[in-house]
C-alpha cells in the first residue's frame, strides 16, 4: 500500500492527523510525499493528492474516502461514528463544515493569490481567478466562524461528545482560513476555546 | 422518523432514488413533503432539504448521510460498497461526481437565474449571483461530461461493476446540468449509452 503525500498542500492534514489518532500496530503504508506532481496521473487523473494506492492497484483519491478506508479497518478510535445514527450524524457536520468552511477558505485563497493564476480550483483544468469569488469567500468564512462559535456554545466539540473527523475538518478550514488572511474574531469564545483545545493537543499537527 | 423532502428542488432525487432501490419491509419515515421552507430552521440552519429526522430526535441533514443511515440498516442491495475497499473507493468517485459535476452545475444555474438573484448558493446567507462563475461551470460541466464519458468507456458503470450511488448522483448531475442548459454532447457515446441505461431503468426517477 503506498500513500502519496504533499507537505504543502492545506488538505492533506486531515488524512495525516486522522491517522495519528489511530493507534496501529505497524504503518500500513509506504509514504510517498514530496510536491504535488508525485501524484501518478495514471492513479488519479485530477492531478491530486492524497492517493492511497492499494496493493489490489485500487486508488483511492479523496480524503475523506481514505479516512473511511482506515476506519473500517481499524475503527478504534471510531471518529466517524460507530453506529449508522452516529455515523450519519457525524457526515453531516463534517460535510456541513467542508462547504461553509474548507471550500469557502479555498474561494477567498485560490482566487487571490498573486501565484495561483490559473489555478482558481486544484485539478487539471485550468480555470481563471474570480475577484468577486474571493470576496465571497470571505464573507462566507465569516458567517462559518459565527455558526461554529454558536454550535461550540454548549458543545465541547463539532458534532458528538467527542473528538471526530468533524473537529479535524474544522481545525484545517481554520488553518486554511489563515492562508487567505482571516482568522476567528476574539469575541467568538467557544470557537477560540474549541481551537485552542484542538489544536494544541498532542498529535492535532501533522 | 419523519423525511422532510421537496420536490421541486434538483438534490433531494438522490435520496429518493436511492432508497427506491432498496426493498424495504416498509417505509419507516413519514414523509413531509411541499416547499423548501418546510424545514424547520431548529432542525437545519441551513434551512434546506432533505433532512431525516430520527426518533431520537437526532437531525440528519445531508443528503449522503441520509442514504449511510439507510444503507447501514439496510445494506442491501449495497449502493455505497461493502468491503472498506469498496465503500472507499465508491466514496472517491461519488465525491468527484459531486464536485466537478453537480457543484459546477449548481455554478452555471445559480449564477443565471434571474429567479435567484441573491441566491447564488442555497442556505441562509444572501449572496449575490457572480456572472463570471455562472461561465466557469459551465467550462467545467464540458469538462465533467468529457471524463465521465472517458471513465464510461471501458466501464459499464461509474465505480463498480454494479449500479451504486456514484451512478445516481451522475444520473442527478446531468439533469441538473439541464437546468443550466447544457446537455452531454451527442458524440460522447459512452456517457449517453450510461445515461440511457441508468435513465430508463425501473426505479430511475423518483
Amino acid at each position: 500500500m503506498k500513500f502519496y503525500d504533499c507537505v504543502t498542500a492545506p488538505s492533506p492534514p486531515r488524512v495525516r492527523i486522522f491517522l495519528l489518532r489511530r493507534v496501529l500496530p505497524w504503518r500500513p503504508y509506504r509514504l510517498i510525499c514530496g510536491t504535488a506532481n508525485n501524484s501518478p496521473r495514471a492513479l488519479n487523473p485530477d492531478c491530486m493528492v492524497p492517493v492511497l494506492e492499494l496493493d489490489s492497484g485500487a486508488a483511492i483519491t479523496d480524503i475523506i474516502a481514505i479516512c473511511r478506508y482506515f476506519e473500517e479497518l481499524h475503527p478504534d478510535p471510531p471518529l466517524m461514528g460507530r453506529s449508522a445514527e452516529e455515523k450519519a450524524v457525524t457526515e453531516s457536520w463534517l460535510r456541513r463544515i467542508e462547504w461553509d468552511g474548507i471550500y469557502a477558505a479555498q474561494e477567498a485563497f485560490r482566487n487571490a493569490t498573486p501565484g495561483l493564476k490559473g489555478r482558481a480550483l486544484p485539478g487539471p483544468v485550468s480555470l481563471e481567478q474570480i475577484p468577486a469569488l474571493a470576496k465571497r469567500g470571505c464573507i462566507r468564512l465569516q458567517h462559518f466562524f459565527a455558526w461554529l462559535d454558536a454550535r461550540l456554545t454548549d458543545n465541547e466539540f463539532v458534532c458528538r461528545p467527542h473528538f471526530t473527523i468533524a473537529d479535524i475538518s474544522g481545525m484545517v478550514a481554520v488553518d486554511f482560513s489563515a492562508w487567505a488572511k482571516l482568522k476567528p474574531p476574539e469575541h467568538l469564545g467557544h470557537l477560540q476555546r474549541w481551537y485552542k483545545d484542538v489544536s494544541t493537543r498532542p498529535r492535532a499537527k501533522a
